[in-house]
């Protein structure tokens, strides 16, 4: 009997209808001869009312305490889901994260798994029971309740899927899948029947809908993810480790195929560039510790082939920590001897993605002479294995993802 | 350093100015150099509200998951309360019932406290912390979380105080303290500033605020019970070893020499009386066991002095059990050769309870003359070592609590 590890987000479960639907779901899915476990999120807005209340009694309200707080959201929504499967007949059984197993670090808000002991889960499933876990959620060596922090019901349903050995993890959301590029910049978006973990890392980290630490878990032990809609039965997009393929291969894989996957961007980017830098070794720790250490995040770095062993350094960072980045840098430029500093605020990028494209030299071309035909000027480059970047001017970043999902006819038909 | 243990009621932590108040007040006793345990209660009608939620997905759910659901409420209150400790400078650290080390029945929905390991409250006390614990829960030796019903954080609250051999376990509420009848029939019923518990016992049986298993598990562990208002600075009922003294005797012991302490009552009873029942052995329980087996509580029983081996055997009921009762009764009738069932559904009943009433023939005697003066008819009596009830005409319950309240002096002044 197969394993599925089946995931619910808050707005999934938000309402008691809506828990009805979920049960029927997770019904079907049994009744067709799987073996069931279901991670779900806290119902709608339950989270954020939990902090509101923690935060009308206390200015800076103690992690520990919060977490204990916040756990009981998926507290309320697992036992109501089990309650609404055992109404229509299907035997099912509540589990919070400590009696799921999962042990996880002290982090309190933003704990890591360390181990997952699923062994309670796995012998309710062996007695042919349903198993709903409460996500987001575990418990360090002394008992204390921890949450897992950004993206954690994702993270604990993906764990659970590893831990069991399951066949797939399948993620209900709002959303029906993952898609070519966002589709209200872009109309004729596509949604991908499939895509790879590395593929998915690349267009979760520009907005898509889970989040890294759950994809690089999955990735890691290989555990396939499927992302489909909780509200409608329509195929969704699977997450798995996709093997590289040639142009035109007919059937399943031929999608994969398509070296360039997806069009990501990103706004409110901005960059500083730190002229005459003196080129030599130790220079890029000297400019990034200091960042790290004021907790700023860079994202592109370009350093320009030096001329007469001075260079030109360029950065980017959020337009939210531009000022204090700047203030870093001055400082540093200062006691590296370099030049001046400017900075520009009104910048954003543009991506394609895809794991097909570094052995594609002629993907790059396209994608630059795409954007110099639509008049878009390109500020920066970078690329990585999967993924080519253009810094553009905040404002051409609509233009620039259309242009480019166009130029890879990324399309529906 | 004395340890108390405080108990805080679902309307004294019902909002979050509220919750800072209580915060003040434990805030207060620690600084007045106790150590101090405290339990509370969900917040408001959190409980309600939950199961309303469980009854919007399930019809009948499952009591297994509505513990858990309902073990969230005093998770979320003692977590705020904590975090509002914490705010205004205290060290203090909220606990579950499992990590509190409340080990419980499997019986869910009413479970019962079989061992309590306060080990983890002493050291976080001996730390010199404020330990808050999650009233109503505990956990079965599987880790499922289990609710202790009607009653139950006033049950946590004593359990933790005798775990601890705190020196008093102070249970705050919306009312401040035991009252010689109810203020809404009596204008001047006298709050008592101290009882015995089995005067507390009766007086709880009739409607006063707390669970009689929680005066008994009290009693067990001679715990001395202080009610009180969380919401006004006004002296509470001590509930405690009462030691019997004689009337007249000067100074504290004063108020419990009034051999009468308070005057209780209940409406909706209903009575049953089996007509020319044959007297001999093992009529009583060919009665009484079939309403036992209907789940049938019967309340006070009278059997007359037999005449030529013939005897009139009344009970009442609640009057929403009637029906049902009857139904039961008719057929023990005809089986044991009895006469005929006849009912009466319009009944309520008045008692004086107090510990020195059983010495004191007299008061027996004031109550019946007191009654008839007042026009008062007396249906049936029963008397135990430390009450005496008298069932009357349920419209003449209010007349007889007022006259019993002037005739043994109990109200002010």
């Amino acid at each position: 009997m197969a394993v599925l590890v089946q995931k619910y987000g808050g707005t999934s479960v938000g309402d008691a209808e809506k828990i009805r639907h979920v049960a029927g779901r997770i019904a079907a899915a049994r009744r067709a001869g799987n073996s069931i476990a279901v991670v779900v999120s806290a119902m709608g807005d339950t989270t954020d009312r939990l902090i509101e209340l923690a935060e009308s009694v206390s200015g800076a309200p103690d992690p520990r305490e919060l977490d204990v707080l916040l756990s009981t959201g998926e507290l309320v929504s697992c036992t109501l889901v089990t309650m609404a499967l055992r109404e229509i007949g299907e035997e099912a059984v509540s589990m919070s994260g400590a009696q799921a197993g999962i042990r996880t670090d002290t982090a309190h808000g933003s704990a890591s798994i360390v181990e997952f002991d699923a062994e309670r889960v796995q012998q309710a499933l062996d007695a042919g029971r349903i198993v709903i876990v409460a996500g987001f959620q575990g418990v360090t060596h002394e008992m204390d309740v921890t949450t897992l922090g950004r993206g954690g019901s994702d993270t604990t349903a993906v764990a659970l899927a590893a831990a069991l050995g399951a066949e797939r993890c399948e993620v209900y959301t709002d959303v029906d899948g993952i898609y070519t590029a966002d589709p209200r910049i872009v109309p004729d978006a596509r949604k991908l029947s499939e895509i790879g973990y590395e593929e998915m890392l690349e267009l979760a980290s520009y907005g898509a809908k889970m989040h890294p630490r759950s994809i690089e878990l999955a990735a890691w032990y290989n555990t396939p993810v499927l992302v489909a809609s909780s509200a409608r039965d329509v195929p969704g997009t699977l997450i798995h480790e996709v093997a590289p393929t040639e142009a035109g291969v007919e059937g399943e894989g031929m999608e994969v195929a398509n070296k360039v996957r997806g069009v990501t961007y990103e706004r409110g980017v901005a960059r500083i560039t730190l002229r005459a830098v003196p080129d030599r070794p130790g220079i890029a720790a000297a400019v990034f510790e200091p960042l790290a250490e004021s907790n700023i995040s860079v994202d592109t770095i370009v350093q320009n082939a030096s001329a007469e062993r001075l260079t030109d350094l360029s950065f980017t960072v959020d337009r939210t920590d531009l000022r204090a980045a700047l203030e870093v840098t001055e400082g540093v430029a200062g006691a590296i001897g370099a030049g001046e500093c400017v900075s520009h605020d009104n910048l954003g990028q543009v991506s394609i993605v895809g794991t097909g494209m570094q052995n594609a030299p002629g993907v790059a071309a396209v994608m630059f002479s795409a954007l110099a035909e639509a008049g878009v000027n390109i500020e920066m480059i970078t690329t990585s294995q999967i993924r080519i970047t253009c810094v553009v001017d905040e404002g051409q970043v609509n233009d620039a993802v259309r242009t480019l999902h166009d130029a890879f006819e990324l399309g529906e038909g």
